[in-house]
């Protein structure tokens, strides 16, 4: 079975609309998102259109690549400080002359609807405890797991990866749904070893073809978060995306893949984005 | 081989009072170390003594079992604010009336000595970032490690057990130390496949000699953190201690194994909460 990310995420943006819509009607108030963009690398559009489609209202900056910090630290004084924002995205990577502990910091931690403020980071990993918002693709994919009824709980998984904005929340997250498992890294031994065991493995590294197909138990659930790009004369462009999992063969042995469609995946991260928005808003306005 | 706990916690000790007494000499403050204590289960000489053994002066301050919350968090301000304190330790579990979140979240986040607070824990999950303190029993068994010389990168450790005092800081602190964790609860199905892996193990949990010595791998490490108190009609007072780890099977397998000895690991902890007064006392005083 080959995971639909495209249909999950039209599915989640359905019924924010429905959401944001009941509150609208209720409390005459919509949930707000701003997003500080750098250069122009990155469309405004990419965050307008889907926040138009469910009903969220996006305000998109956009700053110089050589702003100061300061000026960044403005907008989001300014912007924690908004009642018409309840979300609050600053694009990451940040310009190098930034200090990102700095700024992800000054965002309001109700606000931070990347979940990366250590304050949501600490509330995630703590047992009764709530985190305000939690990192939008690790989250993504507990939601695909949740959407294709695959257990979660007493199960063996596997995070391939680190890093503070997926492999450590997506670990942290599996371990709240009763998971039992274990982060690989480029320290471990033999992780092959280790992959072999697990139920769920999701792998976010970026390394093209890392997990072979021997690498995988029968069954098992596979999600590729990591991807890169990599040269290809015979492709259209002379390119093209390879995930970490070696998608041609670990679809034979898993159960349950995700493929490399780069597009499916942003959307489906988007749509995370927008449903703590969503949800940050609600706690907000105390709107259930 | 068996550790020695109260040999390191001695020596760790030791070395707190070089660095106080540097510390009054260059600048002539000494840490001050402020704990809260509820009814009178719990000597205030137990925190009193050996903070007067290495010149970190300590303030215990108890309170009525049913003391309000308000008046708890009217001491911890105070703290809080006073120059002389460096670190707060509030008595845990906390009379049951009170709501932990509050009080833990009251401490500030640069004296929280116990290094529960959210924001500490999310701040040791993440790589890049430095806890103000961690949490000290987990602190202590990873000091243990390194003063036998055992190697943590790159081993494949477990921890049984995912409590917010316990398993969830030891695993993060083995995971910054680049062993391959994983964390094993109620929810685990065949949990002695995994410890079976381990090169390193700590448990607790609390349930008497739960793991055997099936479950090791020979030449493990083992630590034993949970202990309970059972009946024993032998032993001097009717009872004995005794902890999660089967010491008798499990030391004929394991390359090292702590004893179970409530003793010298409550002194290996008090060592640690010295420690991390000492810390925030030269973070506070900017004294390196």
């Amino acid at each position: 079975m080959v995971f639909d990310e495209m249909v999950v995420a039209v599915n989640i943006m359905d019924e924010i609309r429905v959401e944001t819509s009941r509150m609208e009607k209720s409390i005459s108030a919509v949930p707000g998102l701003a997003v500080i963009l750098f250069g122009d690398s990155k469309s405004s559009k990419a965050y307008e259109v889907p926040g138009l489609m469910v009903g969220i209202k996006t305000l998109v900056v956009r700053l110089a690549e050589d702003s100061s910090e300061e000026e960044v630290l403005k907008y989001v004084s300014n912007f924690n400080d908004d009642p018409c924002v309840h979300g609050i995205l600053v694009q990451s990577p940040l310009p190098s002359h930034m200090d990102d502990k700095n700024i992800l910091n000054a965002v309001s931690v109700e606000k931070d609807v990347d979940g990366f403020h250590p304050l949501n980071i600490g509330l995630l990993a703590m047992r009764g405890r709530e985190p305000f918002c939690v990192p939008r693709i690790p989250k993504g994919c507990i939601e695909l797991l949740h959407r294709y009824n695959f257990e979660i709980k007493g199960k063996r998984a596997v995070v391939i990866g680190r890093s503070n904005i997926f492999g450590v929340p997506a670990a942290l997250l599996l371990q709240r749904e009763d998971a039992t498992v274990t982060i690989i890294h480029s320290r471990t031994k033999n992780p092959e070893e280790i992959t072999r065991q697990a139920d769920i493995i999701i792998s976010a590294v970026g390394q093209p073809n890392m997990v072979r197909g021997t690498w995988i138990k029968p069954g098992a659930v596979v999600i590729n978060v990591g991807t890169s790009v990599v040269k290809d004369p015979s492709a259209p462009y002379g390119f093209r995306m390879v995930g970490d999992i070696c998608y041609e063969e670990v679809f034979k042995v898993a159960s349950a893949i995700t493929p490399v469609s780069g597009g499916a995946s942003l959307l489906m991260a988007k749509a995370m984005l927008l449903s703590n928005t969503l949800t940050s808003a609600k706690r907000i306005h105390n709107f259930m």
